[in-house]
C-alpha cells in the first residue's frame, strides 16, 4: 500500500490505545483490580496493565486501596477519579446565567448566579462567561489547566455540529454566533454548545435517573419546549431541532393565534406567557410566568383553573409523544412547573386518558428535583462526555 | 480473586476475539489488504493477519483479488462475503404472509407469496411458516445448516425483548405466544421478532435510504402505525411501543369513535377502512383499503377527494411527529399509498404548513419504492444484524 493510500485510510480515524475503553468500565466509580479488569475485558493481563498504567498518569484513574487478600500480598484496586479534572458549566437563560464549576461526575464544586440579559449579545455576554468561569475555577481551589472542556446551554436553537446559534428568537444578535469560537479562544478547551431544553433532559437525567432509558424532559416557561433521551442518549433529529414542541397544534386546542404565523400552537395556548395574559383578559394583574406561580401558590383560584386547564393542553400534546416514543418517564420543569399539583394533575388527566395502556402502564409523570439546577449539570454532562469518551482517552494518551 | 469473583464480574460479558470489531469495517464489501485493515485500527499487522483468518475460517470473509502492486508480489485483498450465509425473512400479515430466503446483505435468492390466515393461531401459521421456509432454503441452492438466523415481523404489538407478541388486536391466540421458541425449535437458529411496522422501517433504511440516519416510515393500512429511525437505529422506546401513531388525536380532526374507546383518532378518520366507510356513506360499495385504491386508479373523484382528506389528517398528526424528532426523511407505505399522489399531496400540504422551517427546510416525503417488500428486507436485516454484529462474530469465533 502506498503512503498516499494509507494516509487516505486512517484520515480522522484516531488509533486507539485501549485504554479508552478500559477507562469505560471503570466510570462506574467501582474499585477494581488488573486481574478484575483482565477477567472482564478477556485481555492479557499484561496489556491490561499497560493500559492501567496509561490511565494513571493521566490522574483520570487512581488508586484505591487493597482488594482481599487470598493469600499473599493483597492486590492493588483501580477507580474512575473525577477529581482529576473539572468542567465549566453554563446555562444562559434570557435575563439570567447560572454557571457552575463541577468534577468529571457532575459535582458542583462551586456555583454561581446573575441577572445576565442575553439581548446585550454574543460579546459581551461571552467576554463575562469566560471573566466569571474563570473567577469560579479559581474559587473551587483549581488551577486553571485542570479545566478540561466547558458547556453552554443556550435559550434559542442550536446547530449543534457547529455550536452556533440557528435564528434564536430570542437572542438579537447571536444569530451564527461562534460560540464555541469565542469562548474556546478565551477559555483554552472546548466547548460544547446545545440549547437549553436539551441540556435540561441531559442534566436530569445524569444527575436524577440515569438509569431511565426513555425519558422525554418538558419545560414549560415563557416558551414550550422538550428534550427526548432514548436508549439512553439525547435524540437531536436530523438538524438538531428534535423536541420543538411549542408549536405542535393542541388536538381540540383554542384557536389562538402563535407568533410563528400559525394558529392554536401549544405555546399560544399552555405556555407561562398564554396563561398570564388568559388571565390579565379576566382582569388580573400579571405580567410574567413567575407572576402566574405566585398566583397560584397565594391560592388564587383563575390562575390555578388556568394552570390546571394549560396542563390539559399540554396533557394533549404530550400524549401524543408518548405514543410515538413510549417514554417510560415524563419530567415537567420550567417556571411554570413550580405551580406545583395542579399543572402535573391536568397533565396527568389527558395522557393517561388519551395514550394506549401498553405505552402508560409503566409511565410515571414528576416535576423536576433539581431546583433549577437541571441546567448546570447536563451542561456538565455534556462537557465531561466530551472529553471522557473512548475516543477522547484514546486521543489525549495516543 | 476468588473463582467465584471472576465468574460473576464476567458473567454474560463476552470475551472479544477483536475479529467482531475488524468484520464491522470490511461490511461496506470493499476490499482491503491487510496492511490497509492495519493502517486503519492501528493495530499490529500480526494481530490483523490473525484476525482476518478467523474470519476466513468462518467463511464470512473471503479473499477479493489482488491489490495494485508498489513492486514485489501483489497483496491479497479481503472482502465480506454475504454469501456465506443465508437468513430467512418472513412478512406476516393479518391474510398473507410473505417469506424470503437472503444472503446476508439483504439480497433476495428467492421468495413467495401465499394466502395464510393469521387467525388460524401460532401453531398452523408458523408450522407452515417452518416448512415453507426450510423448502425456500433448498429452492435458493443452499444447505439448512447455511440458515443462520430467522426474521419475522408481526401484525400487531410485540415485546421486542422476549418476541412475543402483546395483546395483539388482529391476532386471535397470539397474545404471548413464544414465537422465537416455536420457530427455533423447528428451525435451530435464533429468531428475531418485532412489529411489521418497525420491521418495514428497518427494511426502507437497510435497502433504500442507509444513508439516511433520521428517517420515519409511516403505513396507511387498514390500520396505521409507524417506526422510527433515529441517529441510525430502530427506536422501540421502553416497551416497544414507540410508533404507534393510530391512536393520536388529529388536531382540528373529526371526531370518529374508534376501536381503542377515545375519539378522534388518525386510525378512525385516515386509515384505509375509515377511507371505506366514508366512501360507503356516500354510497359507494367498497369493502377494503385495496377497495377504495382500486377506485381512486379508476378515476373516481369522491375516492380521491376522500384520501387527499386522509392525507391531510395523517400530515396533521406528522406535523407533530416532524416537530418532535425532525426526521430529513418521512417514507409512506401501506396498501393506501399505492391510491398515489393524492395521499401525498394531502400530508405534504398540511406539514409543511403546520411544522417549523427549520425542521421542513431539508424534509423529504416520499412514498415506499420498495413494492411490498419493505417487511422481509426488514425482517433480513434485523436477522442478518443479529448474527453480523460484533459481540455474536466475537461469541462464534471464540
Amino acid at each position: 500500500m502506498t503512503d498516499r493510500m494509507t494516509e487516505e485510510l486512517t484520515r480522522g480515524v484516531p488509533r486507539p490505545t485501549g485504554a479508552g475503553e478500559l477507562f469505560q468500565l471503570l466510570r462506574d466509580g467501582r474499585p477494581r483490580t488488573r486481574a478484575d479488569l483482565a477477567a472482564v475485558t478477556g485481555q492479557a493481563r499484561s496489556t491490561v496493565a499497560a493500559r492501567v498504567d496509561l490511565l494513571l498518569s493521566s490522574g483520570l484513574v487512581a488508586p484505591a486501596g487493597e482488594a482481599a487478600s487470598t493469600g499473599g500480598r493483597p492486590p492493588v484496586t483501580f477507580a474512575f477519579n473525577p477529581r482529576a479534572r473539572a468542567v465549566l458549566a453554563v446555562d444562559l437563560g434570557a435575563t439570567h446565567a447560572r454557571l457552575a464549576v463541577t468534577d468529571l461526575a457532575g459535582q458542583v464544586l462551586v456555583e454561581h448566579h446573575q441577572p445576565l440579559a442575553i439581548a446585550e449579545g454574543p460579546d459581551v455576554v461571552l467576554d463575562r462567561v469566560a471573566r466569571v468561569g474563570t473567577e469560579l475555577v479559581r474559587e473551587a481551589g483549581r488551577e486553571p489547566t485542570d479545566l478540561v472542556s466547558v458547556g453552554v446551554g443556550l435559550p434559542g436553537p442550536v446547530d449543534h455540529g457547529t455550536g452556533r446559534p440557528t435564528n434564536p428568537p430570542i437572542m438579537p444578535g447571536w444569530d451564527d454566533a461562534d460560540v464555541p469560537g469565542h469562548l474556546g479562544r478565551l477559555l483554552g478547551v472546548p466547548v460544547l454548545v446545545d440549547n437549553d431544553v436539551n441540556v435540561m433532559a441531559l442534566g436530569e437525567h445524569a444527575s436524577t435517573y440515569p438509569e431511565v432509558d426513555h425519558l422525554l424532559f418538558i419545560k414549560v416557561a415563557t416558551g414550550i419546549g422538550a428534550g427526548i433521551i432514548s436508549d439512553g442518549q439525547i435524540r437531536r433529529g436530523a438538524q438538531g431541532a428534535a423536541g420543538d414542541l411549542g408549536h405542535i397544534a393542541v388536538p381540540g386546542g383554542r384557536d389562538l393565534p402563535c407568533r410563528c404565523g400559525n394558529t392554536g400552537c401549544l405555546e399560544a395556548v399552555a405556555s407561562g406567557s398564554a396563561i398570564a395574559t388568559a388571565l390579565r383578559s379576566e382582569g388580573l394583574e400579571v405580567a410574567s410566568s413567575s407572576e402566574v406561580v405566585a398566583l397560584v401558590r397565594a391560592g388564587n383560584l383563575a390562575a390555578s383553573r388556568a394552570v390546571r386547564e394549560a396542563g390539559r393542553d399540554i396533557g394533549g400534546v404530550l400524549a401524543a409523544c408518548v405514543s410515538l416514543l413510549n417514554p417510560s418517564l415524563i419530567v415537567v420543569g420550567g417556571v411554570v412547573a413550580e405551580a406545583g399539583e395542579h399543572l402535573l394533575a391536568g397533565i396527568r388527566e389527558v395522557v393517561y386518558r388519551r395514550s394506549l395502556p401498553l405505552a402508560t402502564q409503566h409511565l410515571r409523570i414528576v416535576t423536576t428535583r433539581t431546583k433549577g439546577r437541571a441546567g448546570v449539570l447536563g451542561a456538565s454532562a455534556m462537557a465531561a462526555e466530551h472529553v471522557l469518551s473512548s475516543a477522547a482517552i484514546d486521543a489525549s494518551l495516543g
